[in-house]
């Protein structure tokens, strides 16, 4: 049996680069998408992954709705900063048609439990937002920590500053309190962070190859990236591109030798002022039996190499 | 040509300890020891290190006063803390005799300069407290910087909270802006932080058989890490056991196997919420020459079983 993925999104630009690498694998099979809030509104994400799956000419991936806003509030609001980065509409304002498609009855919790009992060690969960989700799923059914294959989270930073501010990354910043819990289950968890993900870069030189196959979602998906690049030419023009965060989480859950893991217990900050910092268990440091891994290092060249010739293949048919 | 050794060393417990791990190593040439603030004043940090070195049986290491304070400072005062951890006298409260011999005439600063250009790549200079006497002497003469074969510090850090705050260790809350000039000045600099320093641990029963070699300086160490190790049960009641902190920064000069290590670049907040903590410097996130390194993990059982024994045997001999 291949290895089953489901992808957890608040649909912004590098999380449609996260389908299009995880559609674009064999390794695996997409078999879902739960939706999730950050980069936009649960339902502007849900709109977005159904969208692109389906100029992405796969129908077929369900798209289920998630919680709305952080374990801890009871609404939820996208950040000046986020539509700064992803566009108003998550995909850097470029317009593609909505899908005929709706969005599935069953809730992402539900989805993810059963999906979980289904396919055990053979299912792979890719958390790119907060981990609200997965934190519900968990307190729904405890046994699924134990059963699960893996969960590769994009978020956190442990040996470099946060984004949001000098300690906290912005995936984790919408709800530390899901995220530490998620830590301190025992579930088998690859954070995939900004140590590894701000080394992964994509130019415009990059991106123009996927224009240059003169296909609808080619060019979809060069013009869409392009916005993201040009916001990174303000918010960190020290990079020389835009940073590969959530497609890379997806590239480790299929291949993890693309980077270098640290085994160790974490946890993250929820109170004090470094609120929102995911760091070592300074209670657990002593502990053998680790339940994390974190990204330290990465093969920049191989990844970003897979990356586009991946995603130009994908959209060379499309 | 063997390796020659520098220790920095404010003079408290496990300082003793990084004396004697290097006075037990074939390996390298203990060919000096700079004095520093922390665990106790400069003027009882030298007074330890030439008590602790003729009780050791070695009285041709030369010891040199270094700067008495921070770099941005201009007095310095032990906190009750240390006092609480290294005893009054710094060694546990201990009583062993004063050495004849008086501090070297030349300064710390000075010494390592000397050492830097007629050893070069043979010397490593091993800081176990404040970077402050470091810093100095590369803005002093900063071609030090390339000619020194390593700096191997022990303070920071990374991958876990500090011990002084949740952010902060206790060497670099000293001096942080000495840390950040000496983390950002080029210069080799491995990071042995409380990232490996607290998973390595030693028990009453391990100092036991240091008192069992029925010296004088086995009974010495063996009572005073044991005031050591009391410390450590309030302080930090969840490792079962004391820190070996410096010695294993000494232990990594000599044979750098025994840790994992990390390339990066890194700096220190000197700035902000988060001052002192030692952190990845994000704008030199993808420049491919690292000068630093970080440990991220130990081998636990081999490095401690080589105290045990490197500090029994020379204690059984004196």
């Amino acid at each position: 049996m291949s290895k089953k993925m489901i992808l957890d999104l608040d649909t912004g630009v590098d999380d449609a680069m996260a389908i299009a690498y995880a559609l674009a694998s064999p390794e695996v099979e997409l078999i879902g998408i739960t939706g999730t809030y950050g980069n936009v509104l649960v339902d502007q994400g849900v709109r977005n992954s159904l969208a692109i799956t389906d100029i992405l000419g796969h129908p077929e991936v369900p798209v289920f709705r998630g919680i709305e806003h952080a374990s801890t509030k009871d609404s939820f609001e996208v950040l000046p900063i986020s539509a700064f980065i992803h566009g108003k509409n998550g995909i850097g304002d470029v317009e593609i048609p909505d899908s005929p498609r709706p969005v599935e009855e069953q809730s992402a919790v539900d989805f993810i439990i059963e999906a979980v009992h289904k396919y055990g060690k053979d299912l792979v969960y890719v958390p790119t937002g907060p981990d609200t989700n997965i934190a519900a799923a968990i307190k729904k059914d405890p046994e699924i920590v134990n059963l699960i294959g893996n969960i590769v989270i994009m978020g956190g930073a442990l040996t470099v500053p946060g984004n949001v501010n000098a300690w906290t990354e912005a995936n984790i910043s919408q709800d530390p309190e899901a995220a530490d819990f998620l830590f301190r289950s025992g579930a088998p968890v690859t954070m995939i962070g900004l140590d590894v993900t701000l080394q992964t870069l994509l130019t415009y030189k990059d991106t123009q190859k996927w224009r240059e196959t003169g296909t609808k979602s080619g060019e979809f998906f060069a013009d869409m990236v392009d916005f993201y690049i040009k916001a990174y030419e303000t918010t960190a023009p020290h990079l020389g591109g835009c940073g590969l965060h959530d497609p890379l989480a997806v590239a480790v859950a299929i291949d993890p030798t693309l980077v270098t893991l640290l085994d160790l217990n974490m946890k993250v900050d929820v109170e004090g002022p470094t609120r929102g910092r995911t760091i070592g268990d300074e209670q657990r440091i002593t502990d053998p039996h680790k339940t994390m891994k974190a990204a330290i290092a990465v093969d920049v060249d191989r990844f970003v190499n897979e990356l586009i010739e991946r995603i130009g293949n994908l959209v060379a048919r499309n």
